[in-house]
């Protein structure tokens, strides 16, 4: 019996990332739904929990993505709202990436940081998208001050208190319209995770190296310009400037174990619900 | 060679039911078409007849399916259009489980009555979509006064106008916007079978058990509540209260046998036309 | 690790034909994106080049195709721009056969003429669509004297602009309205190609058959009537009425040939971009 995973994704084209990961993962076909909102989830879940008795369902599966964090958040309610009794298959949620990159860098900083993160500041940059508002959630929940920046007040505002009402703990904002900024919001900060769109320089130099107190920095963006100057993509605990270092590949390569430990789990049982917490959970037991 | 698919769906997202059925059935891909009207079908089919040999036609079929039964009728003529000469593929219509979900019921319906049903009479509520629309014709093309219910008064005559048109024989029609009005509705009904919606319940045990003359009630609604009040969804002929019962997966087994024959039947040639009367004439060599 | 081909289709639907073809040609998987912009490729092509190693990535690889040849270049030309150092994967452009099919006739046309059309005139009836504006340029640029013809001119003046800027050579235009001016419109010539759309005919028997000087004549319309009448559709060099004859099927038997070659040939390196030339070039290296 196939493995088959229903894909649905709330951009107007369904992940092209999403799918290879999961054909490589072990997925025998997936069955794409681009441009879902919450209205449709119900038959197109119904559609895998009415198809294949109780005994099979763990061979299908549904992974939610998209560039929308809280479409993703939404589509997963709904998705679990149409299960009922033991009419239910395992669910996935990874907004572009949200949950398997943001554990990754998360895990990569708790590690780098001897393995606690409580009670130190870290500054992630660009944090209003999906993989900001996980990695600053995790961290916030891990007992760290998290400071998120924004390049629009509201964005930020709307970002923090999605993230405090989701995961709990302490977050601030700081609106940063210019790079030239960043140096002074770093003040005081042990980390540095940059989550800025693909191609952007948000962080110089100048910024960060050398930087008292600066322990980690971390750069997601793999298109050059690279996000946070000087880090290079396959850094992966390098060494620079007094600061560990790690950059989009070797973060990447972690998020792959990640994303590709969490597809094939899904297929391991028909009641899964891998969200932050669980695939956090999920990489604790992963080298990388 | 692979066998492929090609799903016309007339509704936004592709049916997912249909997909796991028609990999479970032995289909080696699909190629899924949604939001998919007659215009469209020409260069759509054309892609199935102009790619493989005559002799490798047999390896690619089509399946139209959606919410809508009277797109599915357009694109099922569009399709049979796009053919000419042997340049043709087999072709399947299920708008919404339409023809192997009514074959089903129908067939269930048929044995439980001794082997016919002429000159029984028999209530369809929710008899509008798909699968009230061909269970009734079905019915009503063996012999059977077949009475349909829809809440609203409009969507009921377009209907009976329709099956008619489409099937022969007699069918009425009733609005029924209450619960309470059907024990009226079953006056005289040798045969119930409910098609209403998921979750919403139609018919309420008053109104059909110990009912004198009724013999056969189904109720196609998987999803609690039951749409028919007191009937189990595994029931398979189950007696209760004086009444033959079937229930959601009760019938959907047999449905799941129905419809995967019919796929593996699209690719044993190139010429097969599945549509109601071909499935139902499948269904009778299948026990179920 | 499966070969998997993502298709970029700037239709409302993708190109069920092109699908089709892929599996034969050996994909194992396809990932298909219909109704694709140039600001959404890139996201679509990073999903490609960032999931797997360098050493894999020869196994996913890039289609793009689409009834409109000018939205397939600026899909290609954004494509292309995605990629950077080794972060790339083979990419090929057939917007509606253009290439192939293209290709495939051209080749047939200079075969039969000797192996070369320098100097000679052809004449390419509905020569705006994306295979008739690849064969034009294609026979312009190995020195044939080229006219395209049109129902619109403006729609002709265009189509000769943009070939002449793709690929050089000498191209003109006639405002063809009615099949009965295509004699006139074929004083002079050694070659006619029918590129019109499917069961319209657009040359008589009489404007082509016993025409002093026309060598070889190609109808590309395999869908009745005949594009041009007499010609049949499995004509592959076939001498009628002093002329060589090819029809769709005689072409389209090669120009199979040529898609399949040119898909695998995705999958041998990550650096392939096949378009007209390269296409052209592997075409010569088969029998057909």
């Amino acid at each position: 019996m196939k493995k088959l995973l229903l894909q649905l994704d709330s951009s107007r084209h369904a992940s092209v990332f999403d799918q290879v990961v999961a054909y490589d993962a072990g997925a025998d076909e997936i069955m794409s739904a681009p441009a879902v909102t919450p209205p449709d989830v119900r038959d197109l879940v119904h559609g895998c929990i009415f198809t294949r008795g109780p005994k099979h369902l763990k061979n299908t599966a549904v992974f939610i993505g998209g560039a929308d964090m809280s479409a993703g958040d939404a589509l997963l309610d709904a998705a679990r709202k149409a299960f009922f009794g033991p009419f239910r298959v395992s669910v996935m949620l990874d907004s572009n990436g949200s949950n398997t990159t943001a554990v990754a860098a998360v895990v990569k900083i708790v590690r780098a940081m001897g393995g606690n993160v409580r009670g130190h500041r870290v500054v992630v940059t660009a944090g209003t998208g999906p993989v900001g508002l996980r990695a600053a959630g995790l961290l916030a929940h891990a007992g760290a001050t998290v400071r998120i920046t924004s390049r629009r007040a509201p964005d930020g505002a709307r970002a923090r208190d999605a993230i405090m009402k989701r995961f709990g703990g302490v977050v601030e904002v700081t609106c940063l319209t210019d790079a030239g900024q960043t140096a002074q919001c770093l003040e005081g900060a042990q980390v540095l995770l940059n989550c800025g769109p693909a191609g952007v320089q948000l962080v110089q130099r100048a910024a960060w190296a050398n930087r008292s107190g600066l322990k980690v920095a971390v750069d997601l963006n793999a298109v050059p310009p690279q996000g946070v100057e000087g880090i290079e993509p396959n850094d992966d605990g390098v060494a620079r400037d007094g600061v560990t270092c790690f950059g989009a590949l070797g973060v990447g390569n972690f998020k792959m174990a990640i994303h590709k430990a969490a597809i094939a789990r899904l297929f391991d049982s028909a009641d899964a619900v891998l969200d932050a917490e669980s695939i956090h959970e999920l990489a604790q037991t992963l080298s990388g």
